[in-house]
Parts: structure tokens; C-alpha cells; sequence
């Protein structure tokens, strides 16, 4: 039970042994690694070798594997088969929603032609009804796949029926108790499965503590229901309340990894979820978007700065300290921002207080600029002996930040209100919108303190 | 099955049925709750207010509260017990796990009164035991309550542990399979237990596809491992590989939110785990240091830009692009280690080819960088006709971005080979670094354009 760890060595030995095309030592070597590994193994690897190691794989393990692949490796697979082998081969061998993972990924007109050829019908059905619910939503989320009973049998008939319905599930997480309606009653948990009386029926030992979201309840809505009562599985109702699916915690684990990297992404500067391996033009588009805003930015920038170009010419060490109001508005509104959307994302920003939330921050900004303005007084008075310049970077730094607190913390409340994601008020956009503001204040500060004083 | 909401609705009525001190009618009240919606709400009360709530649950549902709540109500709400009543009233019921993460919470010296006075001595023992392990392992991350069986056993046998095991333990996750020395073998899905004779051996219907970790594997390993097999639970192995614990998925789902968390905030420029609702002390600790650095940055960019106050003074235009020069270096700075932070942390940036990484980076600042220089370009000739200018701030902006896309490749890289963490990199960290050496690339290409050019 050692460790597999996929590295150059084991993806070159994985190539030899591909080359020498010995059959059986190949699948002895794939047969004691998981799935999850060989995949990792093949997204390095072309799409011939690729494929080589597909038709070593038995049809079950062979589906797993495609599912873990990068989506593109898979699309490369995936292309050269016909809408029957898809079926065949993949789909018939997956889960109803890794399968309707997969199917997302073809073209509509070969996503129809494989539903159409997928053999047990069962199984079709389930996948054309995930088909129609919206992404994003608990439907589009959930598996069909469940173990049930009903609330008149009892222990030795449900574990009858268990065994018939267990055989086709790739893993139980729960055993759901419904009416003869479908409609969901409760769980069963192992625990008493294994201590109740074999005679006892199910509605007198299920619990009823589970909750089921519908099918069109947000994935936002469901992550925060499975982390906050700590489930590994949640039941999906429809209208009538009747159990139509499952959604187990690996997903909303995906969907919990991809929130977080969008965020992340946002507050970075990068408009669409790439990877360092992702091709040049993938990169760039994702990529020059914030960077031409940036510069527009910026040449509103310089048109404020060209408005002062006499106030320049005069003083010219009023040049000095651009970078310090820029970056400070810019570093100001950004952590401001990050609080408000991280509380968001974290459901921790509890109250509707605006005004609250607004105090605190101003309190917060006049805090740290007052600080930041001091060292700054100080170093300009060491360093460029100015009094005036001193008063003057001192002054703005402190109106700076106490603009960029109330902006940071007002922008994204007011996008989430607007059901825009707070999280494009982060980054870029707070940081280029602070340039432009704060060098306005600057200058305009340094125009009456040179003039007052001189 | 109505989902409960928490509100300012059900805020203000809990908080009148405390006052009208009805003990019966709160008491009917709570009952309805899950215990995870009752520590929301507390964490909205006052102390003497969560204390009345407490009175009115059992131990269990107490203990379980305790744990859910936020950190500063659990502390206030635990400040004011003694040892004894910490030891009784929550210890003994918690899982060994949530145990460990209370005692961490307080003093060591209250923490060693408590484990002294915990009734239950094996419980005792295993809390002791969880309390040795270095926090970020999977030792510290694992929890002691298991169902294990043993190979020798058949299903008959097995059964009859199990119930015994089984009725301690919260939630079953996994039935772990061992030897005679507690040596792991397998597990026994819920399939198998289900579908095999009463007569078949464990050893015989056990599954391989486990597999441990050590309790000094860290928890991002964890975190990774968990993900990449999607697993529920995992096992956890002493060095004689003999199972020692086990760690479930809820406490990976808050490990990985927790360092999503930490990446975001270190690139907002935010040093500590903050939260809005924090004090303004906390608030500030968590934001002034970067505030400073950025400062101090600044303080550099502007000796940068004063040893050029003669340029200046002739020049005064070359003043108008310094937020372009800045706000382009930064920008580009942060996709870049962003890009590289995120492919570390999720583990997509596979091989250790650094000069095809930079060589990536070049190519992608080439083009990024050439296209935005054209618009600056257009820009400076259009709005301030001065082709000197033009040619200054657009070859400087190229320079720029090309620097900012190495050091931005580069740095995250190379801390990650120092075992510092990468995100570090990011956010104010590579913004102040680029501002101080765009700025010397552009005042230098800019005296040498204009003293060419005269």
C-alpha cells in the first residue's frame, strides 16, 4: 500500500513499457495503479499513447479514467469515436451526473446522437432528465444514483431490496427512507441498520434530521448547506417533494475549489479560469482585457497629471510621491474589498448594517492613515527638507485611504446587490479607479498648500 | 422540512422567547433547530444570552453547539467554566477530533486540568494521544472513532462488533478491515457487507483500494490526496503502519477553504485571518503591515524619481506616465505569480521545466506588452502630440512587462523552493517591487530618448 507518485520516471517508464508493446506486462503495471493516477499519467502523454492505454483498460476503469483527465486531453479522446462508441464504451459505464458531465462536453448534435444510443433505457432517461436542468443549480449538480426504501418495510425486506440496488452504485452515502409517494421521509443511517431489530420498519427508525434542497436551488446555496450541517450527501426534491437525486460532497468539493480559484482569479487580474499549460492565445485572452483597462486607466491618469502640467514645471518634486498615492489608494481598496467579498463568499458578513459596516471601516482608514501619513510626513521632511511637500503628501495620503475605505467596502455591497459578482470590484478595477481619484485629491491638495503657503 | 433561515426575524424572536423566560416554550423551540442553526444564532447574542440558550439543551446538543459556534462566543462562553465543568460538559461528549480542537483553545495549564478530569479514560487517552501531533499533520487532523473490523472475522462476527463499535460514533464514514496487530488491510464497502454470504471471512471480501497516510503527512498532502481519489475518509498509519486514526472529508472541506482563504488574503495584502466583524485592533494588525511596506516602497520610487528632478523640471511630461509605468508593472506582476501560486496550490503545474515556463511568460509579456505600448503610443501622440514621449513610455511599457512577467514567474517559484509559501509573492509584495523598478527603467529610457532625440 505504498504511495503511487506520478513524476518523470514513472510517466518514461509508462512510455518504455509502451514502446516495447509487451500486452501483459502493460496491464499487470496499469492493473495495480488507480485510475486516478493513470489518468495523471496520461495527460502528459499524446493522444496515440493515450489511446494505447485506453484499450488496456477494461470499460469500467477506462471511464473513470476519462473523467479524470484534463478537459482536453478528454476532448481529444473523446473526438475521434463515434456517437455509439461514446455510448458504448463511457457512458454506459458512468454515473448518471459524471455522464452528463461528459455529455456537456460534445457538440449538441453528437450529445443527441449518443443519448439515442445509450442501450438500457433506465439509464437514458436519467441522463436526459439531468440534461434539462440549468448549470449552476442543484439539478444540474445531483446523480441519480441512490440506495431507497420505504417506510413500510421493514429491516429484512430493505436490506433485501438494498442488495438488488447497491450492486449497480458505485458508492453509498446514505440510505434514504421515502413514503410510497417518493416522497422523502428520512434516512436510514448504518448505525441503526445494524442495531435495529430485523423485524423493526422503517418509519419507526429513520431520522429525520436530513433536509433536501429542489433541484433548482442555487450551488452556492447547496455548498453552503453541505459545509454548514456537514454532510457527505444531499437530497434533491422536486415540486412535489418527491426524492430525485443526490449530491455527494466530491462535487461540491469541485465546485467549492472552483469558486475560491475564480475569486482568486478576479482579485488577480484574469478574466476566465486558466493554467499555466494553457496555450499562448488561451493565456493572453484571459489576461490582456485587465491589462487594457489598466492602461486606459492610467491615461486618464495622465490627463489628470497633464491638467497640472504648470504646477509641475514649477515644483517638480510634486512628481515624487505619484507612486506613493497610487499604490496606497490602490493597496487600500483592495484590502478593503477582499474583507466584504470574502465575507460574502464565507457567508460571514451576517447583518444588512451599512452604515455599521461603513463607520467601522472610516475608524479603520483614519487608523492606518494617520500612521502611514506620519512616516510619510517624516520621510519627506528627512529626506526632500520640504515642509509644503510634506503637508501636502501627508494630507492627500490621508484623504486617499479614508476614499479608498469607503469605496473598497461600497463597491462590492453594491454589486452583490445588483446580483453582479462582488468580485469584479476587486483587483484591477478598485486599483485603477483609486489612481485616477487619488492623484485628483493630490493635486488639487498640493495647488492650495503651495499656494496658501507660499 | 422546511429550511430553517437565520435571520433578524429569528434573532429578534429567539431573544424575545428568552425574555419572556418560558423555559417550556424555548426549550420546543430549540428542539426544532439543527444544532449548526443554533450557533448561528448565538453567535449574535450576548454572552448571558448564549448561556440561557445552553441551559436549555442536553450535553450532546450542547457540546455540538460549542463547536459551531465562532471562535470569540465559544471562548466567552468557556472562559467562565471550570476544568471539571469543561471536562463533563463538553469533552466527554465531542468526538476525539472536535475534543482536541477545544483543548487547543485554551491554556496549556486549564487544557491539562481538563484532560485530568475527563471521566472516560480511553477517551482520555485517545485525546491525549491527538494532542501530541504537530498541528498541520493528518495526526493532528485525524479523529480516533472508527468501525474496524478484523480479517478473520466473517460476516456474522463482524456484524455483532460493529453494533457495539457503532453506537459511539457520530457518523460512519468507512469500515476499516485489520489484522491481528492492528495492521491496515482493506475496508469493507457497505456493498459487500450488504451482498456477501454471512459466512464469507472478511480477509476474503475485504478491498484493497485503500490506502494510508502517515500522521506526519501534512494536511495540503491530505487535502490533495483526498481530492484526487475523492475519497470520504481516510486512514491514518503509524510508522509500523498500524492504524492509528482516521481523517473525514467535513475537515478537508474546511482545510481547503481555509487555504483558498489564506492565498486570497496574501494577495489583497491582508497578513492575518481576518474577518469584518473583527475589533478595529484586530483589523488593523491584519492590514497595516503591507500598508507600511507599500509605503516604504513608495518612499524608494520617490528617491527614484527625485534623482531625476532635473529631467524633470525640463521634462515635465515624463511626470504623466508614472501611474501608467506602475499600475501596468503591478498588474502584470500579479497574473503572473497569480498564474504560478494557483498551478502550486492545486497542483496543475506538473513538470520542472523553469526555462519553458519563462520562456512561456516571455513570449505572452511580448505580445501583452506590445499591444498595450501601441495603444500608449497612440495615446501620447494623440492627446499630448510629443513623439518623444510616445516613444519613451511605449518602449519603457514593454520593458516593463516583460520584467514584471519574469520576476512574477520567477519569485513564487523560487520561494516555493525554499519552503516559504508562494503566495507571499503576491499581491502588495510584487506591485512595490515593480513599481521602484519601472520607474528606473522608464526615467532612464526616458533621458536617453530625449537627450538622442534633441
Amino acid at each position: 500500500m505504498e504511495r503511487f507518485e506520478v513524476n518523470k520516471e514513472s510517466i518514461a517508464h509508462l512510455k518504455s513499457l509502451l514502446n516495447e508493446g509487451n500486452r501483459d506486462v502493460l496491464s499487470h503495471y496499469l492493473a495495480e495503479l488507480h485510475v486516478a493516477d493513470i489518468a495523471e499519467i496520461m495527460d502528459d502523454l499524446s493522444v496515440e499513447e493515450a489511446e494505447k492505454i485506453m484499450s488496456h483498460l477494461n470499460d469500467e476503469d477506462s471511464s473513470a479514467v476519462l473523467m479524470e483527465l484534463d478537459e482536453d486531453q478528454r476532448e481529444k479522446l473523446v473526438e475521434s469515436l463515434s456517437p455509439q462508441e461514446i455510448a458504448d464504451k463511457f457512458v454506459n459505464n458512468l454515473e448518471s451526473d459524471d455522464a452528463v458531465d461528459l455529455l456537456q462536453e460534445l457538440d449538441e448534435e453528437v450529445q443527441n446522437k449518443v443519448v439515442s444510443a445509450i442501450e438500457d433505457v433506465e439509464h437514458a432517461s436519467d441522463i436526459i432528465d439531468l440534461l434539462n436542468y440549468e448549470e449552476g443549480t442543484a439539478g444540474a449538480l445531483m446523480g441519480k444514483e441512490m440506495v431507497v426504501v420505504e417506510d413500510s418495510w421493514d429491516i429484512a425486506r430493505s436490506i433485501r431490496e438494498m442488495r438488488k440496488q447497491a450492486g449497480e452504485i458505485e458508492q453509498v452515502y446514505t440510505i434514504y427512507v421515502v413514503d410510497g409517494n417518493n416522497i422523502l421521509k428520512g434516512r436510514l443511517p448504518l448505525k441503526k441498520l445494524l442495531t435495529a431489530n430485523v423485524h423493526s420498519r422503517m418509519s419507526d427508525i429513520l431520522i429525520e434530521d436530513i433536509e433536501g434542497v429542489h433541484t433548482d436551488t442555487s450551488q452556492e446555496e447547496v455548498v453552503q448547506i453541505m459545509d454548514k450541517y456537514d454532510l457527505v450527501a444531499l437530497p434533491v426534491l422536486d415540486a412535489l417533494k418527491r426524492l430525485v437525486g443526490r449530491i455527494t460532497i466530491d462535487d461540491v468539493v469541485d465546485v467549492i475549489r472552483e469558486e475560491a480559484d475564480k475569486d482568486y482569479q478576479m482579485a488577480s487580474g484574469i478574466s476566465e479560469d486558466i493554467e499555466h499549460s494553457d496555450s499562448i492565445w488561451q493565456l493572453m485572452r484571459a489576461r490582456l482585457p485587465w491589462l487594457i483597462i489598466g492602461v486606459g486607466g492610467s491615461m486618464l491618469s495622465a490627463m489628470v497629471i497633464g491638467g497640472y502640467e504648470t504646477s509641475l514645471a514649477t515644483i517638480p518634486a510634486l512628481a515624487f510621491f505619484i507612486p506613493m498615492i497610487t499604490a496606497t489608494g490602490g493597496n487600500v481598496g483592495v484590502q478593503s474589498s477582499a474583507i466584504i467579498v470574502q465575507g460574502l463568499a464565507n457567508n460571514t458578513l451576517k447583518n444588512n448594517d451599512l452604515t455599521g459596516k461603513l463607520w467601522k471601516e472610516l475608524q479603520q482608514g483614519l487608523l492606518n492613515g494617520l500612521i502611514i501619513s506620519g512616516l510619510a510626513m517624516l520621510f519627506s521632511m528627512l529626506v526632500f527638507s520640504d515642509i509644503k511637500l510634506g503637508y501636502t503628501i501627508s494630507s492627500a495620503l490621508l484623504l486617499v485611504v479614508l476614499f479608498a475605505s469607503v469605496t473598497g467596502t461600497l463597491i462590492p455591497l453594491s454589486l452583490e446587490k445588483l446580483d453582479i459578482d462582488p468580485a469584479l470590484a476587486t483587483g484591477p478595477f478598485i486599483t485603477t479607479m483609486n489612481d485616477i481619484t487619488g492623484l485628483f485629491i493630490y493635486f488639487f491638495v498640493g495647488q492650495y498648500i503651495y499656494a496658501s503657503m507660499m
